[in-house]
């Protein structure tokens, strides 16, 4: 049989069993699994990678209890502005977006990105047009609205005036929300996307490495599916995800040895918290991170998963 | 002595001798070497290469023949809006910016977000916003208003309606309009930038790959400085600017056979058209393109030096 096989993560950071109650913790391991869940069947039946991260992201994103889609974060002014992106291994096709608001699914979004324009990157205001085209579903702000998210936010207003850095705890929540899937499929094709909320209070029109082909996302069906979640500046300053193509493409690392070249040396010498999900052409899923912990799970076709959080 | 080097570029496509008058190749050539002697003196003095590649790109953004600052190029809304990035190989530092309007040099909010933010990436009002805090220099629309700019954008708008591809000619030009610089300083440290107008009459907020860390432009005091300009959303696919580093660092590739790689032969199998100008850290210049014409110049610290416009 053809080995097909998906990982998804839903952020890394500072998680600690000692901060979470069994109730929390049971339901962070379900919504996993659910995601999951979702994305293995569409491979099963024979369906495209990209089909399997698509419907794995839109499970994420339609949870609440991660910052990506309904569950983003607040930005400084209240809002949700939303960044995804997605990659296709096949044809190296790739489609992101940058600050849109009221997205119910922006991984969708960057799927017609990819599909249905001629351009690969879409931001803010221009991105909702687009979106309105193409008939991409829309939520008004209630649908975004989350009384602990709300909480955060006002705190981080409190604690830090203008400006919260996310190194910087939130209440008792600190880690880098984001949400991603990889997923390689019968037909040997691999794909990688990923979705953030981004920053509490975030100012400035920030973009993180989330919807940025090369650092946040990247696929290639002659190396490896990646997905990141982490110090969106340092993973963007270090070109993440293609540089463990690299590594396996042009150094013939296997992609355990990328994963910890990049993640734990390289990243880890320049304070670059985070980690990342991985599958490479023959199915092998890394789930590497220098953090405390990382929401994450993965299925592969020989039987062997899991759905994990702590190291 | 410690050898250093300057090489620019002020975009790449088709430009072509017989659609040239002496006169305007003139104006060309002149403004090449104006930003061109601009950088040089600035790494002659003993200056850092990102000091010499900011004071290369204010004098192309602030010249009407170049797509970028004051000679950008109108949207689909009849304004400018800009995308500019830079960065600093000595400690793989970086700032851009996207979806800008009125900033009078774009280069230099780039670095003031690599220096004066914990972020990398700053996108639209939100960058403005960051900009005022900043005293970055704003300009009213009237700066960047320039009548054969206007034309052009009247000109697709006719031919395209809502959308315009940048492969289709508007009126006689058929060229990727972006400028950028890199440079090798007498301390051995490299620095890259990019700045573009981005496309006319361009829609949906759509980003190209020049604020784009690892597509558009890349530093690394180990390896090499690149800025690109070409079909941006093929440069962002090839993550172009990290793949010539990745070659050479991982593949053992000189700087000469990296940029062949990249540009004609991966770039040119996708019809990815464009080119870009590349220093290694012993000071050798590559300035490649596929393309009919790339508007460039360098000057090396041993007498060698050009500018030049065709094949």
């Amino acid at each position: 049989m053809t080995p097909f096989s998906i990982a998804i993560h839903g952020g890394a950071g500072t998680i600690l069993r000692s901060q979470m109650t069994p109730e929390k913790e049971a339901k962070y391991l379900a919504a996993l699994k659910a995601a999951l869940d979702t994305g293995y069947a569409v491979l099963e039946k024979g369906g495209s990678s990209l089909d399997a991260v698509e419907a794995a992201i839109i499970s994420l994103e339609d949870c609440p209890l991660f910052n990506a889609g309904k569950g983003s974060v607040f930005n400084s002014e209240g809002r949700h502005e939303m960044d995804a992106s997605i990659m296709y291994g096949k044809d190296l096709t790739a489609g992101a977006v940058t600050g849109v608001k009221n997205i119910k699914n922006p991984i969708s979004l960057s799927r017609a990105v990819m599909e249905r324009s001629q351009h690969v990157f879409l931001a803010g205001n221009g991105a909702e047009i687009f979106a309105r085209e193409q008939g991409i579903a829309f939520e008004d702000d209630s649908y975004f609205f989350d009384q602990f998210r709300h909480d955060q936010w006002q705190q981080a207003q409190k604690e830090e005036g203008v400006f919260l850095d996310h190194n910087i705890a939130a209440s008792d929540e600190k880690k880098f929300g984001t949400v991603g899937a990889v997923a390689l499929d019968k037909d040997g094709h691999l794909a990688a996307g990923t979705s953030t909320g981004g920053m509490t209070n975030k100012k400035f029109g920030r973009v993180g490495d989330s919807p940025i082909i090369g650092a946040g996302t990247y696929a290639n069906d002659n190396t490896c599916a990646i997905s990141c979640t982490g110090h969106g500046e340092l993973f963007i300053r270090s070109v993440v995800a293609y540089d463990i193509s690299c590594l396996m493409e042009y150094k013939g690392m296997t992609l355990r040895e990328a994963c910890d070249e990049v993640v734990m040396n390289k990243l880890v010498k320049i304070g670059g918290e985070g980690g990342l999900i991985a599958i490479d052409r023959i199915g092998n899923v890394e789930l590497p991170f220098n953090s405390e912990g990382m929401y994450r799970a993965y299925r592969k076709s020989d039987g062997n998963g899991g759905v994990l959080i702590y190291k």
